[in-house]
């Protein structure tokens, strides 16, 4: 027999998780560290391995060179010039001082925190100010010289590295808040600002931040809305699309786009800012962001439930939707296979009885009692029929984001598994984890570990698979199969991750050629030259 | 002294509205049935002059005639072909028995609903898919005719009307809803459904449309998404750029682009429908939408409030937000020349104690008893602290409906106040009302009034100036003058309507040259003939 959710989180409920399941204080608080990547990861990490730093290539001393992307994919370089000394006098004219051409400096600019792909860039800039990154562009594209824009370099589809000896812009000096507008909360600044010091700033003011991802230890704003970043909120906020209100942008020839309005509603002319989100830096570099902030809710609750099969996930879904309507601010689902990576790579514990999968859900709101009724009220419908067979849930911080830490950390665990394919996919929700399945069987043994997890109220499934190491032969198995099946749910090969250079030869299983055809006519117009982050988003000409 | 208002409704403040105020039962219906103009407005209405009705150019039969566009306002025909028989026959031959020539029938679609524009087109086409959209406009893409889309015809600023002999591509015969999802709420529907009909059909499964507007019972949607209307419902489920998830759009070379994703992330490529939605059918012709709907709502209440200044209902704002935090759907404003003119023209009755400002205030949660304390905890505290001086509030439908229409019948309360100047402004919140109070000083005797409401929540500021007749000096003192105020805050000069025909030339009040340099190039690659609803939102070239 399940023990039932009584209304008003009785203590054994509150406590399981701490206490029940065996997990230390000490370890709690390292969890909690390493749910900001970039910070308290890979320093406060005690474990047999350090932990994958995200947000840097960051990576064990003796791990092995990361192989060039010129090498590992079939990529040639586009006839643009070469940096030359008189280039990089001129350069230096522009942003004394921070032209760097040391290569050690260039070791990790050059490579994805995945450590997947590789460029050979000899020069990265470091400007302080949009008119210096005018300056840049206006220079470069007078003289040809292609350019890879740079934040946090987080992403996961290789988009922020360069793939040949392209100059890497970094928008780590322009970290400016400009302006926080307590009333509106808009809040206005640099494109360097990394995302969890944006958090910090706005909550210390009542408000936080329309998105939160695992990266927000080191992405940068600039970057999160070039990639049109998903993440954790979007359930609850919606996308950027809706709470960016203004960008400043400079396109490819030095023409500064001010566009750095804190209007929330403005219908005069075409929606410019649009372009530049989710462009991934191929259209013009966003140097400033003016950006909506919810206000910050004074209650937070997660739930984290084990379900016998994925139609009670779906079902559980419904069900906490329409019981906890305005309240639910996330809903994650992850199956078995995750929690038993979590549990051997990361030793963390699985604080319910074991299920084929599990549910975490975020509730947020402006009064707890309130919430807390709702939510008992939700539980003891889900446990009372079945849906969910084991529960427990957390109302303080500490307890919260050891429950967020399960969900957060399999990336880091996947990526202690061996070498690992991923896949971002929007599907259709009640074929969201056929897939998963399907590719078990597919695969057999050649996989070691086939998984499936994501932002399930967003219909967002991350499948991943392991193997010992890269093959040719398995990633045959996979592509283009994984890609034709979507197509078929008419699902997107892109859920929230971009194209960047890995995937920007899938673009076709997603869009009409039509649509396609004018996204290249979109890019010719901005950047006749093509010097804006070369050999990412379209897909290579044929 | 005021009355408190004491937790959990008590009976006098539920009723007021209703009996208090001698707002007869008949009356209520009255003003329910007119909130949705175009089909219970001008029928149902008992008054002195017949209803104006939104959303087609219905007027009274003695009416004067509308100036001609062409003779009013100094702008020139360009050099597109003129109908001939010979396209007539081809066009009947793409739309049989749907090619519209009878001058009476083609009177009211050459006509703006605020009868302030009138073209002289001599066909409208009615056609049902968009393949035979496709068809009209490859063919009108060959023989240079120029285009103007047309919705319900519901714009504020002359945007869906021809200017000289445009011919008219109505979207009136494609009103099929294609699917809706009752778990993910993604309704897939063509451009020519009316608002207020999907918002039936979506209601009945559970769900709201994300957006809602007093013309609701004659807007099509297509028209809403190539507007980006705004509405009543923006300041809880934000904007069109968010929840539309998927547009299938007819190019002016007749390409059609399908991109109908119910999808709620996407991240394959360029969003390009974001160059459609606001784009007033400058850019291509929008055929159908996908849009996320959200849960209905199972409590929604409304409180109508007067407060002593324009301080205290900012105070009033800032209040509402921290405590009714997520059930908050909707803060409006009005100032008292309106609630005078919607009695003086409606012989609506004032619900509450007469004030310099009211306030409409509405929750919409899942959980009624919660609602209800969250929004008696929030009277209390403004009536307590004298933000507030009084106050009434409603739960059920029919009494929502009467405090509603109280702000949405001011358009209609204006047009019968004489000539009608329209301005529609976003400004910074502490601003906001400073401008009205200005224009009546500098305007004096001039105007019959000025007056101030809107979404105050979301800044934005519906400015209206009547007088007895349209008189080019007064025209001359409020223009630029209102542009010039507005872009000294930064603020935008159509902060939701568009701006069409009308305010096209004010682009460059609210976006930089370098924005509107951008906007004719993307104007110039996907219609380089400019056939498509050619001297709308672009300014003309001096």
């Amino acid at each position: 027999m399940m023990p039932r959710v009584a209304p008003r989180w009785p203590a054994w409920l509150l406590w399981r998780v701490a206490c029940a399941q065996g997990v230390s204080a000490q370890q709690r608080t390292r969890e909690a560290a390493s749910r900001l990547p970039g910070l308290g990861g890979p320093r406060g990490a005690v474990g047999a391995r350090p932990l994958v730093r995200r947000g840097s290539s960051w990576a064990p001393s003796r791990a092995p060179e990361v192989m060039l992307t010129r090498e590992r994919y079939p990529v040639r370089r586009l006839p643009f010039s070469v940096v030359s000394e008189d280039d990089l006098a001129a350069l230096e004219r522009i942003v004394p001082g921070r032209v760097i051409t040391d290569p050690q400096e260039l070791e990790a600019p050059n490579v994805d925190w995945l450590r997947t792909v590789r460029g050979s860039s000899k020069v990265l800039l470091r400007p302080r100010t949009c008119q210096e990154v005018a300056h840049i562009l206006r220079y470069c594209h007078e003289r040809n010289l292609a350019v890879s824009p740079q934040g946090g370099n987080t992403g996961m589809v290789g988009g922020s590295t360069p793939v040949f000896d392209e100059i890497i812009v970094s928008t780590a000096l322009m970290n400016q808040v400009i302006s926080f507008h307590d009333v509106s909360g808009v809040l206005v600044c640099q494109a360097g600002c990394v995302l969890e010091e944006l958090s910090r700033h706005v909550e210390a003011r009542g408000f936080v931040m329309p998105l939160d991802l695992g990266a927000k230890g080191s992405c940068h704003i600039g970057g999160n809305v070039a990639t049109n970043a998903g993440g954790l909120r979007f359930l609850r906020y919606g996308s950027l699309r809706g709470t960016v209100l203004g960008l400043e942008v400079v396109l490819a020839d030095g023409t500064v786009l001010n566009g750095l309005t804190t209007l929330r509603k403005d219908n005069t002319g075409y929606d410019l800012k649009q372009l530049f989100i989710g462009s991934e830096g191929t259209l013009g570099v966003i140097t400033a962001v003016s950006i909506l902030c919810p206000p910050k809710p004074s209650a937070v609750s997660v739930a984290f439930l084990g379900c016998p099969g994925f139609a009670e996930v779906l079902q559980t879904f419904r069900t906490c939707r329409a019981m906890l309507g305005e309240i639910l601010s996330a809903f994650e689902f992850m199956d078995a296979a995750c929690m038993e990576l979590v549990r051997h790579h990361l030793r963390l514990a699985c604080p319910v009885q074991e299920s084929p999968f599990y549910v975490l859900i975020e509730t947020s709101g402006s009064a707890a009692g309130h919430d807390a009724e709702k939510l008992s009220g939700f539980l003891e419908q889900v446990l009372g029929s079945g849906l969910v067979t084991d529960g427990t849930l957390a109302t303080d911080q500490r307890r919260i984001q050891t429950l967020w830490a399960l969900r957060e950390r399999i990336t880091e665990a996947l990526s202690r598994d061996g070498y690992v394919y991923k896949y971002d996919l929007s599907l259709p929700l009640d074929r969201l984890y056929d897939l998963v399945s399907d590719l078990r069987t597919r695969l057999g043994p050649r996989a070691r570990h086939v998984v499936g997890y994501g932002h399930l109220g967003d219909g967002n499934l991350h499948l991943n698979v392991t193997a010992e190491a890269f093959s040719a032969s398995l990633l045959g198995a996979l592509e283009p199969y994984v890609y034709e099946w979507t197509a078929r749910q008419r699902g997107s090969v892109s859920a929230e991750h971009g194209l960047g250079f890995k995937k920007k030869d899938v673009l076709g299983y997603s869009k009409p050629p039509a649509a396609v055809r004018l996204m290249r006519q979109l890019k010719a117009l901005l950047d006749p030259k093509g010097i804006l982050n070369p050999y990412k988003t379209l897909p290579a000409r044929t």
